[in-house]
């Protein structure tokens, strides 16, 4: 069994923006020459969501109104966790969003369907946090 | 380390509707003659979801409702991915109810617990749909 | 190519609970002996689930009021799979929340982010329920 790790780095201009890393995630594979198993793509940081779904501005922009509907970012002491903190309503978004992607690998591919791409999210950013991408197999 | 890999084909009557797969994924498993590692089932489009929880048809009137209530269908406008489709909602809809399932195989067995079952969610549905099972292990 | 099992059990004293079992995952990969690879951490409940956030009491509070608000717990005449049982919140609660988390394994450790913890989501508690660790990997 092989195994390969590797950390991607943002930096998001924006407290929230989603960042499509299907080719970052590709280049690890290539890189670890693995051609069959699976690859974990996971937030390393509880205020940020590693998940797959489609890139389309106009789904992007519900994504955000919606998830401002469901946890919203203010007013700040709406939230017990923000005393020293103001990012209460990422931790609840990026539960919706998930933690993470489990990815088959088949043939050397990502073996993802024909709209699936992998994101990043980010709910409270401005700052350096990483990507965990772990792939096992042979 | 062997792998295995299947897609399962679907096209539902109803634009939503949940599918127990869990006796497909069983048929999988022991094509495969994995007897310990791991099985990822997963949604190959961004409506639908797998996910896993009671066959209970009570609780899938439920799901339905609340999900309605989180994310509704209607009116399509109120969505700005709704301009040459009508699917927002379905996106939304599988965020909530999750893309994947990994399930462990152990003993050559699915290793669910007692009233786990594996569901196919569709939530744009009267079309043809896939979902992934990549088996790995030995 | 190594596998692990183990059943975590839990009784909780309350309906709902969060557990910190991070310390308990760490000692089954200590005596899986397993360094390189994939652990799968899942409730084999249905109304129970493994999540991944802070450990910090005020953020816990915020999660059970959220929760309380995407579905209540009563009345519970509200959902349909309240027949016989009084715990059909409990099943969506661990919708939102996940029922399964995948952490990588590298250089024998858990391969987790400086705040992320793994927790034990109880929403219907008062009896003893099991969570799965599986590990794969050599």
């Amino acid at each position: 069994m092989k195994s390969y790790r590797k950390e991607l780095w943002f930096e998001t201009t924006k407290r929230r923006q989603l960042i499509n890393i299907t080719s970052d995630v590709e280049g690890c594979l290539a890189e670890s020459k693995i051609t069959e198993g699976l690859v974990l793509v996971n937030a390393m940081h509880i205020t940020a969501s590693v998940f797959i779904n489609d890139d389309e501005g106009g789904l992007h922009n519900d994504f955000e109104v919606w998830l401002e509907g469901l946890a919203p970012e203010k007013p700040y002491d709406r939230y017990q966790h923000n005393g020293f903190e103001d990012n209460a309503d990422a931790h609840l978004k990026r539960t919706i969003m998930g933690r993470e992607a489990v990815v088959a690998v088949s043939g050397g591919r990502l073996d993802l369907g024909p709209w699936e791409q992998v994101f990043y999210g980010e709910f409270d950013g401005k700052r350096k946090k990483r990507v965990l991408v772990k792939i096992i197999g042979e």
